[in-house]
């Protein structure tokens, strides 16, 4: 039995791990996931388990690990900030461990690149040699394919696209302690903070619809689309601003990767305005035809992509 | 005589046409330098000229022409946006004519990206595989090697570098049509706009040193740096404010790229403190160690690089 293209696909995030078996970027097995442990050394036994369980009735030739924070540039090991991992998490020897006890070759890969991948394998990306998959979540995620490779940069750390400088004052700090980065403003955090700012500068005795008799620093991501639902004007405005936002990261991105597309993922990506958002682009860029589209594999992208580079690294 | 890697390679830009026989880096004839015609066939003639003077004597194979403009993601053609060269330039067939003609394969590539292969090649990027070159004349021109290739996006048009927005609020529209392109900002011509500007906020009465008895309006880049040279405040600050737009798109470009380098080029560029941006590269960015150096092979760049380019190209 010839088990070339099967991987078993990990993705560990601060809140969960997931692993399944994925041949051809389809899932085989069922889907396992655990509470992500609160100490590394768990985590790494987590992991173990899931492999030993899933192992014997697929017969897996590789694992592809997909993480938050960075990875080196041969996908061996996890280098770098991984703020919402527990201490040590750094230090942990997947690759090492998984190669020696179980015998499975073994790569790992940031876990934005590896859902970026399996959208140009099997999602929206799908024949689009030069693509950009953006996660708006929490922060912004990316990764990039250029000519039909997963672009690492010179130490794996690239595609760091959350934090494209997006103004000149300084006007808002970013969690990597830097000023004013796109991930500030248009992730989900920065949907939150761009509402409560717009709303705080407006005089209580004039605050109504979904401001009226709110704190304006409790305002919440979900308040603005539950206001936008009955086209309440502050919520449409924070909306529209935040839009906005996304678009100018968007315009950037296209005019200097010349991308057949741009995908977006993650939580907000349906808040989207797609139809809007692709006549924007095409005003405002210098290069043309650059597709906007929602992703398709959202779910368990990070497994499948990384099962499918582990499988295209390993079998050659 | 084996001359598989001799080429000419041409420089076509606004004002001047440049001409020389280029041999694995080094320019091996005299450079050849006419004023750019003001109509598009006479342009084809001058290169054609151009060629058949070099050609009896240095025995090149191919032809590698940098162009003002857009390429194709063939290198067969101009495509786009030549603003500074006349009515028809796009419709020429360089390539075509070359080759029937004078029996020359030839390749055409865009200015900024030939100059960045040569800057990678035989300059400041030697042996970077992954560095950006910037080019800070009256706009800004990139180019960029990503894996030691040229990055060229789906068409051609990519690494459009000068158009990634750099503020939220409409501040400057770029000649491009959008708004707040880093180009309108942090090129020379935005450099003196952004004096122009901040000399327009201060009182008649308040303008002092550079700025005492003189209409804002006028204010040119070399008044600016003269007056660094006497300390004047005024010159100091914009000079400052200037140097911190450019800073922001380094740091864009830094977090996107995990370039090992970026390499500043261009009239502007002698103006850089190299030193201080290092620094603040290195607080701002997510990424590391990514070097700034100054271009080393400024004034024939392009030439060279489209000349490496049709080399590796052609001789396989």
């Amino acid at each position: 039995m010839k088990n070339d293209n099967v991987a078993i696909g990990i993705d560990i995030g601060g809140t969960k791990i997931s692993a399944a078996v994925v041949s051809n970027g389809q899932v085989i097995s069922e889907v396992l996931t655990y509470k992500t442990p609160d100490n590394s050394k768990d985590i790494l036994n987590t992991i173990l388990e899931e492999i030993e369980s899933l192992k014997d009735q697929y017969k897996p030739k590789y694992v592809g690990i997909a993480t938050a924070g960075t990875v080196d540039i041969d996908n061996s090991k996890v280098t770098g900030s991984t703020g919402n991992l527990p201490e040590g998490y750094n230090k942990l020897e997947f690759k090492k461990v998984i190669e020696e006890k179980l015998g499975l070759k073994t790569l790992i890969e940031n876990d934005a690149n590896a859902a970026a991948y399996a959208e140009f394998k099997i999602g929206s990306g799908r024949g689009h040699n030069n693509t950009i998959v953006i996660t708006l979540g929490t922060g912004i995620g990316t990764g990039i394919i250029v000519d039909g490779k997963l672009f690492r940069g010179k130490s794996g750390a690239g595609a760091e696209c959350g934090h494209l400088v997006i103004n000149i004052e300084k006007k808002r700090r970013c969690t990597c302690g830097a000023w004013n980065c796109w991930e500030a403003f248009a992730s989900g955090t920065g949907f939150a903070k761009n509402a409560k700012e717009m709303a705080n500068e407006i005089p209580i005795n004039e605050r109504t619809g979904i401001l009226k008799d709110k704190n304006p620093d409790e305002i919440t991501t979900y308040d603005i689309i539950e206001g936008i639902k009955k086209d309440d004007p502050f919520a449409v405005k924070a909306y529209e601003y935040w839009q906005n936002l996304v678009l100018i990261g968007l315009i950037s991105l296209a005019n200097v990767f010349d991308p057949d597309s741009i995908i977006l993922s993650g939580g907000m990506a349906k808040f989207i305005n797609y139809e809007k958002l692709q006549k924007e682009l095409e005003k405002e860029t210098v290069v043309s035809n650059v597709k906007l589209f929602p992703a398709k594999t959202e779910n368990y992208a990070g497994l499948i992509g990384a099962a499918f580079l582990a499988v295209e690294k390993f079998s050659g």
